[in-house]
């Protein structure tokens, strides 16, 4: 597939990186993550799930870089690698203008609304 | 598949979100809409692809929320609706503190380096 105009970077690792977070066991295994590296065993535990599911899904995560495998040989625990997070975060920061502005302006409204009262209007 | 533990909610709604973002065409298709909503048409003119194609992408952004159709019956804008990028960027900030930390961290390091210099090390 040929992409031309608007944004012609292909960004493979964005396209991971939210592939990787369109799933809730995968988000979960990065909340758990964040409180510190664990082991497949560990976090298959709170799942009702086999490990080799669970390692499917670590797999996933580490290809998009989501997570990393610690020193430990025979732990070989799961760290969370923050920094697709963070270029994923960057990308959707583009658009907080046009929500803020959303809400800005449903403010806007609301306090005409208030201070000025219903005779504003003038017709439909 | 039931989830337990973590996190309960499945948030369907952050599946779809992203699911929708990992593809490089609906983060362009995005991008233009966040400059004013657009015909179909036009939304397909600068991709080198047919418009069923690109109607294919629209149809995953709309059931993902993240476009509506406008009022005009002859054209059907289409237009960027932002709540669900503003819910995954929430979901994104917990991590925030993650990366953020990981960068003091290297910035103190650095720092540390700058002031002490080499002497500091003791041992390997």
């Amino acid at each position: 597939m040929e992409l031309m105009g608007y944004e012609m970077n292909t960004s493979d690792r964005l396209n991971a990186t939210f592939a990787a977070l369109a799933d809730p066991t995968r988000r979960a295994i990065l909340a758990r993550l964040s409180l510190g590296e664990a082991s497949v065993s560990e976090l298959a535990e709170p799942f009702n799930m086999s490990q080799p599911a669970i390692s499917k899904h670590l797999k996933v995560l580490e290809r998009a870089g989501l997570i990393s495998r610690g020193r430990d040989a025979q732990r070989r625990p799961r760290r969370l690698e923050p920094r697709p997070l963070a270029d994923a975060t960057q990308w959707l920061e583009r658009y907080r203008r046009i929500w803020e502005g959303n809400y800005r302006r449903l403010d806007a409204l609301l306090d005409e609304l208030k201070t000025k009262g219903p005779k504003t209007g003038g017709g439909r």
